[in-house]
């Protein structure tokens, strides 16, 4: 178990909330609790209702020790017994990454489980949400998440990707599911979707209580890290189109129960997943019906040209991004006649929140045309 | 991709093996090459064919800097540069937990993936082994190995589970599968199977080279770790028991075409998995026909009293552990009547190239009365 614990923090979170604009001093005490996706039995790192993130580490001899969050260092303190703790600053909601600073080494955090983000497997921590409850592990019918390798030609080599089944899949062998294909971000792989975005909950969650239609999602890399952050001008979409659109996809087609049409064939993507996403749908008209960016760019309606309109065109992002550039852009496709649907994350930034949000907004929209 | 590299280190072992003996010098110099799990595009750490381990990490204001593998400490060298870099003696074939320590603190080494062992998920290293081939990504049929989340009554949690289908299982819908449930050890969980023991990869070479029937395997939590190391007398299987026989096995055969009988199931498992497969199997008569005890533990004659004869019972360990006592025991079951099998890992010791052999040896001696 990834230690995926329920928690309850739904209540805490609001009355927190109430207490920052009344009682500075009172939430200043706000108790620290052990982040939901620590290693077993690791009391830190610790999180509060406010956001503070809590690291200790035992480094008896070091001279310096500092929890890099968000961009921020801070300064780490220690006691008699050479234990140092920190504390950050208040976070957004949701998950982050992170890391210790020891005597100018850059390393995990022990205490933490790890998470592939900022192209390398490294520290997160949960900084409780008040919408958790939406990705949470519950005792509803879960459905799989399945490695496979598939051999690609086009790179001379054999990949990975995860395949979302929902769960009734195994129990219903003679039905077919139409399939979204779902991309991470740069810096990020095939295990971002599945791990920290909680792909698999979300849904789980979602069917439990009647509010998608099933379908499978795929997520595989995208290829994303091989260029310097920033440099989108020089990637080229050829290399990973081939893959998705030649050989990823005939291999899902013949190896699970799904429609195998455009109808029911889904891309979306996070971030400069979403950029993938906005190119591949563009150059492959007829692979993809429905169209999803989150955090990464927009649709200009003349681009959608020369094209049967897609079933569904979703843009989302955080507050704290470009929300208004999301909703004029949207509006301009609704003014065409496009099924165009614009979602802003409240008070989330880049990070994943805003994406599990996005997904959580997003599935429920998908294939609805289909029976 | 876990960067589950193709290395060719067969030959390159082979030919350090005869300089070792032949010209000292020459093998001290033996080249440096990245372990084939390091995390991408990380230099650091190194192995050679002598199987040491070289470690590098930037920390210029530490003062004293350890990679600590084998249960020994080596003390790494700075340069002016601040970056620290140092060297373990020659460690076995196969995979190493390991760990760096910086002015007094434990930290996983940034520069590896990272592995579930020893209570946590820490840093791994692979030392070249000269049949590293048989546990390699290759380019044949690649089986799937998916998470299935399961509810369990008598634990009152979801549980985790991960099993591995072969090839072709979703291509052949009619056909039904044996099924081996094979367990971790000691402070490791269900991923470790997967990961760093690598079972779908040698099942996989293992079918493409028509050695072995296709099977399912499950892997979950053994739950092996709430008690302390070495506690074996106050350990209850009860629990575990109820979980496995009562609530996973009846999922597995309800969501996988599984053959749901006595004869077309195997257990089997390594040190403290070795340890509940012999109870397991010795308390169930009635549910499993194939154990494996893999460096964990022998069968008695007498023990197996007032039963059926099981199909087959095999046990294994590595030559730097007991190989007399399991060929012994395995000697006495055989004067008894009953199909047992010794394996005994040469130059290996109680770690999981031990095991991932065991499991290559186990496979084919699998489900062999079945068509």
């Amino acid at each position: 178990m990834k230690h995926y614990k329920l928690l309850l923090f739904l209540t805490l979170g609001f009355l927190s909330q109430v207490c920052i604009g009344q009682n500075q001093q009172a939430t200043n005490e706000a108790e620290f609790k052990p982040s939901p996706v620590n290693q077993p039995g690791s009391e830190y790192p610790m999180v509060n209702e406010k956001g503070q993130v809590r690291t200790q580490i035992s480094a008896p001899e070091a001279t310096k020790v500092q929890l890099d969050i968000g961009g921020v260092k801070y300064d780490m303190a220690k006691n008699k017994e050479g234990v140092w703790t920190g504390e950050s600053a208040p976070q957004d909601e949701g998950f982050h990454y992170y890391q210790l600073n020891i005597d100018g080494a850059s390393v995990p955090d022990p205490g933490s489980l790890f998470f592939f983000g900022a192209n390398r497997w490294g520290s997160g921590i949960e900084v409780p949400a008040h919408d958790q409850e939406f990705f949470a592990l519950k005792n509803v019918p879960h459905g799989k998440v399945e490695q496979i390798l598939f051999s690609s030609k086009s790179t001379d080599t054999t990949r990975r990707a995860f395949v979302y089944t929902p769960p009734k899949y195994d129990l219903e062998p003679q039905k077919r599911y139409p399939v979204l294909y779902l991309q991470h971000g740069y810096g990020e792989n095939e295990t971002s979707w599945p791990n920290q975005g909680r792909a698999n909950l979300i849904i789980d969650n979602l069917l439990a209580e009647g509010e998608t239609k099933p379908f499978i999602i795929v997520m595989t890399y995208g290829m994303t890290n091989e260029i310097e952050f920033g440099g989108l001008r020089d990637f080229d979409i050829q290399p990973f189109q081939t893959v998705l659109v030649d050989e990823l996809i005939p291999y899902i087609d013949a190896h699970y129960r799904t429609k195998a049409d455009k109808e029911n064939r889904a891309m979306a993507g996070l971030s400069m997943g979403a950029f993938e996403t906005k190119l591949v749908t563009l150059n492959k008209p007829e692979v993809f019906s429905h169209y999803a960016l989150f955090s990464g760019g927009i649709y200009e309606p003349e681009e959608l040209q020369d094209r049967t309109k897609p079933e569904l065109i979703f843009i989302s992002t955080g507050s704290k991004e470009r929300p208004d550039a999301v909703k004029s852009a949207v509006s301009e496709l609704q003014k065409e006649g496009f099924n165009a649907v614009s979602y802003v994350s409240e008070e989330t930034a880049h990070e994943f929140h805003t994406w599990r949000r996005s997904l959580y907004q997003l599935a429920p929209l998908l294939f609805r045309a289909q029976k």
